[in-house]
């Protein structure tokens, strides 16, 4: 009460601004929010500002209220983060590094131009630029939202002159920008997690594989069984480009791994991260600690793991719209299961908290993640 | 928003409710605290309900909030506890438990009368009576407080009769009652922590070892050197008494270990407790998890350890009534640091925080929490 505490203003107060509350609780640090009244964060008592990252008065007014601005998503007014930074307000990550998250065609650009190896790309003005990238690449390709689109909203698997028509008819009605990517045969996905703070130590998060359905991260595993070549690329990628960006905060960078071992990045956040979620029981600093350390300048911590192996299982709405805090007791019932559920309003294909097990082999926690996880979704 | 959440209601508002009140978060249940504004869970988003455990009127005004009535601290009105019992409000754990922390001469005859090894001791109606007890049982003695104590107020260790004259006129200035127990000579101070729900299912986490300064906790050690027939013991000591008290909840037992090798039981709580902090990271589900999951009755959780060796410091307000957080920084820097710090005011001999270090030797681990503490009390 009597000082002021140290605080992070973040952009966005979900479940990540939840968890990043949590973890601010221990060390002391205020949280300033900019959502609705009623959201996760606000839930958990971080503090409120309400507004969209859309709107520069409250990005403003958020910013006021914190020593450094910082994001849980990247549905914000880039141009109105320049004009803050130019008046002096800290940003981390700085508008530069946010602008790759916020338009996916100039990642795309930018990887490529870096030499990282990225799926074959192109602008999609229109059907007719898709047809012709397939016929040099292949069929199915993904179209994707340039900017706005998550957890699989804004992404079009096409393998027909038909499904491309309608991509671009679902895109023009939520006024989406579009562009193409090959359907990379996949052996598998993964993600790493790095941190760099603006002194420029890094930390980087072991390897963790990753499942996805309907272009939503459903389960990561930690420990699974992955070529060393594969895990040393990983580190190597993540840590050049905290190191290239100029990052000043936490990145997640998701790869595309093929049948021959090849590396690719498929996509970068600059923010805490589904895939990171498992790093707060099975690593030493969780993701969220490690955002506030990192954009507050303070020592990074220790990003090694603490387990052999661990599995995250994400708790999504069902169709029924049931709360799974309603059988909250039957997850619980599952050895070793933490459950975090963030307080959401079930609807169905919702993210509405996850589960992890820590285990000595990836299998028993694979199976009590996902049997918490069934439990609470009412499968179970 | 929409349904009601399972609400935790807890008598007080510190750092242990504000340590629940982080483990809420993940599960989704409210938590409602007794006590002021300001006060360490408060300033978490821990719901207030303003007053004192001792003001009946503010304890029903809680007890309406929460599904169910615990506590972080025995300073309470037990005859106002108990006719809330009467009147239907569920309790955990229990009046008839609760008695046992709020009256310590009352543990000390129970106990014993159960057959537990006690440290040798009587009622201290008067210098008198305490001049006897010493020619008994030798010099020096120990007085205590039957109630109000903790964190060494309320304790008297006295080798002279000036000594017992100077802790009577203490004792009734503060309006406390006294009560005489011999100084065993202890090879060591150890605790454990133990939960059972309403249904039955009872959980132990593993011992741990304690050094206390001027009766304040300071130091817990997880994977100390100790026999085995002791960690035995413990866990039996802990195990039958959570079943014969009829424990619903939480409950840390401070053993004293005699060079010989006895267990005599030093003090009950029955509620989360400074030797169980180092379970938060050092075991699977923390005390704060556990208590919350065993007075709603939710499955028990894995109470195992995850390392092979932890240390917890405490930090305690220094003479300057500097604050610790102003020296966060230094401390995050110390490789593994878990540093939790409670938001109170800092004053002399306050506790306002702690740290603890998860590392492969119990020695790595204590340097290195000792040397973070050291860090936030400015000693570093």
């Amino acid at each position: 009460m009597a000082n002021r505490r140290e605080t992070v203003a973040m952009v966005g107060a979900g479940q990540l601004a939840r968890m990043s509350w949590q973890a601010a609780i221990s060390l002391d640090l205020g949280l300033v929010c900019l959502g609705a009244p009623g959201a996760a964060a606000v839930l958990a008592g971080a503090d409120l500002v309400e507004g969209s990252g859309y709107d520069p008065d409250a990005l403003r007014a958020l910013a006021a209220r914190g020593d450094v601005l910082t994001f849980e998503h990247e549905l914000v007014d880039l141009d109105a983060i320049r004009a803050m930074e130019e008046a002096g307000v800290t940003v981390r990550p700085s508008s530069t590094v946010l602008a790759l998250a916020v338009d996916k065609l100039h990642q795309r650009r930018t990887l490529s131009s870096w030499g990282l190896e990225v799926p074959a790309f192109a602008e999609a003005p229109d059907p007719g630029a898709v047809q012709a990238f397939a016929q040099q690449h292949g069929s199915p390709v993904v179209l994707k939202a340039v900017s706005g689109g998550y957890d699989g909203r804004g992404v079009w698997m096409c393998s027909s002159q038909w499904e491309i028509t309608a991509a671009f008819e679902d895109a023009a009605a939520g006024g989406l920008e579009l562009y193409v990517e090959e359907a990379v045969e996949l052996a598998g996905e993964a993600a790493i997690m790095v941190a760099r703070s603006p002194s420029g130590s890094v930390a980087v998060y072991p390897l963790v594989a990753t499942r996805q359905v309907d272009g939503m991260c459903r389960e990561v595993v930690l420990g699974a069984e992955m070529a060393v070549t594969t895990e040393v690329a990983a580190a190597e990628i993540a840590v050049s480009l905290a190191r290239r960006v100029g990052l000043e905060g936490l990145m997640a960078v998701e790869l595309f791994v093929t049948g021959s071992g090849r590396v690719l990045v498929n996509e970068l956040a600059l923010r805490a991260h589904n895939t990171g979620h498992i790093h707060t029981e099975a690593a030493v600093t969780s993701q969220f600690e490690q955002h506030l350390r990192a954009v507050l300048d303070l020592p990074l911590g220790d990003s090694s793991p603490v387990v052999l192996a661990a599995a995250m299982v994400n708790i999504v709405g069902t169709a029924d719209g049931s709360d799974p805090a309603e059988r909250r007791a039957e997850a619980l019932a599952v050895p070793g299961a933490h459950v975090h559920l963030y307080g959401k309003a079930a609807r169905p294909g919702r993210k509405l908290g996850h589960v992890t097990v820590c285990a000595d082999t990836t299998e028993r926690a694979l199976e009590r993640a996902r049997a918490a996880a069934d439990r609470l979704e009412g499968n179970g």
